[in-house]
């Protein structure tokens, strides 16, 4: 638990009442950055951090409180709207102006008429992605996921060889990266069912959502020079909630044997809300292996990594339906899980990507992969829940899915909490199934 | 043999007289675009046009002439150096372009004496990337080396069932990618040997090349919308000689069940002339199936496709150990092969790549896959001439080789010619290996 410092002291309370409320995604102790603008309008895209059920635009505070000659500087690309420029400048910027935004949004601050100014109800704002996304990587440290699917894929062989011992992953698409609320069109793909002597091209039947979260990249390395997994921590920049959309027909027929493509690349929603590692700092917790696994490797292993490198986030999907949405029913909750069950952490996943020397930028995407729970009803896919679309599920409106049909929308959700801290969220990663094109 | 015009012609000449050499990659008749400046300044990027063994300089182009309101247009984002700018503005302004410099380079034109003053000497200039490279996807269009690579992998089963339906195709990693000349280090990986109980971390020890050609995007197409076979063409700015270093024993290790990642990612090399669709425009040849093969799906298909959707260009692979350099030897060629028997075309490539509404955008690179020959001694690669590092090749030092040993240099080239035509080439696509660092 260390890094801890005043701007995680559970008592503290903003002047912003509604982070005070118990119940908010975005306390003081969290501040989230996004990319965002007023709904509607046609202001450029500015940088805010989320406080309660507002956003506090980094564009305006610039302009109305004088900050002091650091922060000024690291304010620069954050009022223009360009995140990797600050992500870019490693941890000590982003630690630094929580800090500073911490004091500043206090009870008491003397900033508050200023920045009072330069609030905005989070509900009359549109967001963007949190900058452009460079390279993206999709990884597989769901277990619990990889045994699954493993099992659905290769009942004979579930779980790899090399599973217990190379954080596996993938390259995936950046250009198709969106930011939650954006539609997702069904994609056309090449179907061949095992009794069909040819494939033909049609709207996939097996849409399926992946519960994951995302890590992005801030500094990042030269090519040709590891990162050591004592230092990885300091690439990352902050993480999102991530939907990695898949067609499982398509992936199924096309997967072999160079991985997933038009499977998952028509789209992968993220979440506006960037949480940073700051925040999570008092949800650390110790990685360990299962008695039975293989320690990691000498490059993906430390000390600090084995006392602190896992985190203790609660991760959820919710299912709504046309029909629900229409009779006013909320999101159902489909499953929960932990992404202390990753069988990686964040610090071997770069160190990982990184050891060949590949070179990681600003703005560079890490997928942890599927976060399924080790239990009954934890898979973080529909794959997973259905039993390979065996076994529906019934829903609140007595409808049944196996696989998402055109309207439904799922949404992702996350948390942290324990007791003597306070209590932080994610916000909402939603994304909605729309009618594929006519086939060509 | 569509779209051929007077830039075309094999007779036109140059007043630039190295491009009327027979043996020059850079007659009138080419005009590749490449980012360059002068070797050892710091001026600005900018983007040049080959024309025999000269770049002509389009940023001073664009002030020593008048070039006309459109054409003037076209030079701005040329000028400062921003291909994808131009890429995206799609097959028109190539093609006038094209048109243009074609009058302008050719003998008798008023514009010589201005343009003289424009003309770098290629080997006074270094080399950039042309653009910043979007997302990079690569292919596998290689039916031969698909046989070839499978049966080393999956003795039993060399070809998967899905190789003749699917344009096979994965992600690879974009940050990676360096221009011809790069030094490239040796990459750390995980290795297991079929007898270890456990994998360790080393340098690779089976460092290997691929032969591919790379098709760089211009005009994109917008999420969710697929491109018909009929158009794809229109996206498809121009190409380059690319090589997909491999490092094949991480390769085996890591690439169950989602395909290459470290193997692949540590760099991929590409020469820096983009040679257009409109330089290649004589050598296009029919795309047809062999007896046997299915014949493609309706939306892989076109009659456009079929008359003149293949083109005929010859490839090869030159090595060049250190002791070579120091004798003073040439890269000795290690084979040929031909684009055109790839089995797949690129307006098939960009129209599955969109199929499920992936959105492709300026400055987006879709590798081709190893273009081995169906014959004995045409591999693409070092695992298909060593048949897996069984047979070692010997060089005219009177070394041996079965993969790449630091100071191996690896030159890719490219031509087309053909009665009637004049011959064009892609120039070189160089890079050698250097020392891994230290294992962590």
């Amino acid at each position: 638990m260390s890094g801890l410092d005043d701007t995680h002291d559970p008592a503290l309370r903003s002047w912003v009442e509604s982070a005070n409320d118990p119940a908010t995604d975005f306390p003081i102790q969290n501040l989230p950055f996004a990319r965002f603008r007023r709904a509607g309008s046609s202001e450029a895209w500015r940088i805010g951090v989320a406080i309660g059920d507002q956003v506090l635009d980094l564009c305006l505070a610039r302009e109305q409180c004088s900050w002091g000659r650091v922060a000024s500087a690291w304010l620069v690309p954050l009022a223009a709207g360009d995140l990797a420029a600050f992500m870019a400048l490693g941890p000590g910027a982003r630690r630094g102006l929580r800090a500073v935004l911490s004091v500043a949004l206090r009870e008491g601050s003397d900033r508050r008429a200023a920045l009072e100014a330069c609030l905005v109800p989070q509900s009359a704002a549109e967001f963007a992605l949190p900058c452009r996304i460079g390279d993206y990587t999709d990884f597989y440290t769901g277990i619990h996921h990889a045994t699954a699917v493993g099992k659905l894929f290769r009942p004979d062989n579930p779980l790899l060889p090399n599973y217990r011992w190379v954080p596996i992953g993938y390259h995936g698409r950046a250009s198709s990266i969106v930011v939650s609320g954006t539609p997702v069109r069904r994609p056309l793909g090449q179907l061949k069912g095992p009794d069909d002597a040819a494939p033909h091209l049609a709207p996939t039947q097996r849409l399926d959502h992946e519960l994951e979260l995302g890590f992005l990249i801030g500094s990042g390395n030269a090519q040709g020079e590891p990162v050591p997994v004592t230092q990885a921590e300091d690439h990352w920049f902050g993480t999102v909630l991530l939907n990695d959309w898949s067609a499982r027909d398509v992936q199924a027929w096309e997967y072999q044997p160079l991985g997933p493509f038009l499977s998952k690349n028509f789209a992968t929603t993220i979440s506006p809300w960037v949480v940073t590692p700051e925040a999570l700092a008092p949800f650390r917790v110790a990685f360990e292996r299962l008695a039975g696994d293989p320690q990691p490797l000498p490059y993906l292993d430390s000390p600090g990594n084995r006392a602190a490198g896992a985190f203790d986030i609660v991760l959820e999907v919710g299912l709504q339906t046309a029909r629900m949405r229409e009779a006013g029913l909320p999101h159902q909750r489909l499953m929960q899980s932990n992404f202390r069950d990753s069988y990686w952490t964040i610090a071997q996943l770069i160190a990982h990507h990184t050891v060949g020397g590949c070179n990681l930028g600003a703005g560079d995407l890490l997928g942890s992969g599927t976060q399924s729970g080790p239990g009954e009803g934890q898979g973080g896919s529909l794959l997973e829940l259905t039993q390979g679309g065996r076994q529906p599920i019934t829903l609140a409106s007595g409808e049944t899915r196996t696989f998402l049909q055109d309207g439904d929308s799922i949404e992702l959700r996350a948390h942290c909490e324990r007791p003597g801290a306070r209590r932080i969220g994610f916000g909402c990663c939603e994304g909605h199934a729309i009618a594929a094109v006519k086939p060509l």
